[in-house]
């Protein structure tokens, strides 16, 4: 009865798989795109907006993909992505927050998501929402049950211009509960790179943006952090893979550093 | 290329689908029991127990199916519980978790779980553990999206006799970092029966015994508790039928507290 009424569910509107690049990689990283995607499915009619607001941050965060794709190439990490619009479903956001499915994001108007019914919200947490936590949620049990240690890392893009305030910083290192790795990958920011790099900014945990972190890696106490660089210095495919030549360093060292901890604790 | 290797696993070795009842209702208690079944799947081989191993609580929570049934019917909560015996996979471990495929339960060695490989690990933790979390965390997330503000309550039962020792807990409340729900059942237990009703006993979150609160609740701030009735007062279908019809207006009485609280925050 369970497989019929699911079956019923995907014809009313069929659901999104993640996509997985490098799922054979044994690295500890697991690397992970939550808005890697513009695409708005056409049951979704552009959620009224105009070609322009779809390719600007707020549907996604531009070079956020391909910066976590060259750090994939370089770290043997394996890499999940978002195959639809953070504005049809924010994977960062749990079903009840605003930001899951916005009404506004910033300063634009979302008319495909005003007002939504119950019914929607469950519709659409079906189609993209459960899909995704279940596949990222395989990688990361199968690797804790092969012994791989897995660590969770988030990759995001942020506007440099914001409300209409300009943001300095260049790199953000993001942490919820636990602050091991992000105090770690900021340090080897600091030391091995020219970026401004902050911690707990642009954003912090207080703003709602470490759902996933919460969900995938606080329940398996596994060492977590979520980044953030500025899309105006990954605005071109060479300007993402110097990026991630730039970062995966910073990667490797900040993973040395809580090995070291672990072993000393 | 995903869907291929999931295939193989699963020819491999066939998921088990967990069990949901009372799918439709729409009350806040999403009933869970980790521990309902012994089944052992051909596969397995019995895990080399015998039949009088296979009865005993090392294999299942003897009762605890039935008595969350009875809640289930009577509180209008949706029920999932598990297919297979916790000696396969025990739902409520993390899969790195010695506990999860466990070798020695109390005083039994369980001669299937000796030395497991980490291939035989992953394929249980694909084969079990992954399609029973997924669905859950379909039932709770689903709920939350239709705003109908889910509670996470576990029902388990223990053994009269443990190593030897006599227990006089009859029926224990045990929480892991949110204890407002457990306080209040606990409290709603000592008012409305006369059970001997204790705060975490016979374990505590302490035991690593709260791995479903803490990854299907916690995350999502929904209130939580895992309870625990001594196996010898559900010892027949009567016992586990005036049980639930005990133990229902106790949940009543709990999430009216909770509700009280959270207007009164």
């Amino acid at each position: 009865m369970r497989a019929q009424t699911m079956e019923t569910e995907l014809a009313a509107t069929p659901a999104f798989a993640p996509v997985i690049e490098n799922a054979a990689a044994r690295g500890r990283l697991v690397l992970v795109c939550e808005h890697a995607s513009n695409h708005i499915p056409e049951r979704w009619n552009r959620l009224g907006l105009t070609d322009e607001q779809i390719a600007a941050h707020i549907a996604w965060d531009p070079g956020a993909l391909a910066v976590a794709q060259g750090l994939s190439r370089r770290l043997d990490a394996v890499l999940i992505h978002a195959p639809v619009s953070r504005l049809v479903y924010d994977l960062n956001r749990a079903p009840d927050m605003k930001g899951a499915m916005p009404a506004r994001s910033e300063i634009h108007d979302i008319p495909g998501n005003a007002a939504l019914p119950p019914e929607e919200r469950l519709a659409r947490t079906e189609a993209v929402y459960l899909p995704w936590t279940a596949a990222l949620h395989g990688l990361i049990a199968g690797r804790i049950a092969l012994g791989l240690q897995p660590v969770v890392v988030t990759i995001h893009s942020f506007t440099p211009v914001y409300f209409g305030q300009r943001r300095q910083v260049e790199f953000g290192v993001i942490h919820d509960s636990d602050p091991r790795l992000a105090l770690a990958l900021h340090e080897a920011a600091r030391q091995l790179t020219g970026l401004r790099a902050e911690l707990n900014a642009p954003y912090s945990a207080a703003d709602d943006v470490t759902h996933t972190l919460r969900l995938q890696a606080t329940p398996y106490g596994l060492p977590n952090a979520m980044l953030e660089i500025r899309n105006d210095l990954i605005a071109s495919d060479a300007a993402c893979e110097a990026m991630a030549e730039t970062l995966a360093p910073v990667l490797n060292m900040g993973l040395v550093e809580i090995q070291k901890q672990a072993k000393a604790s």
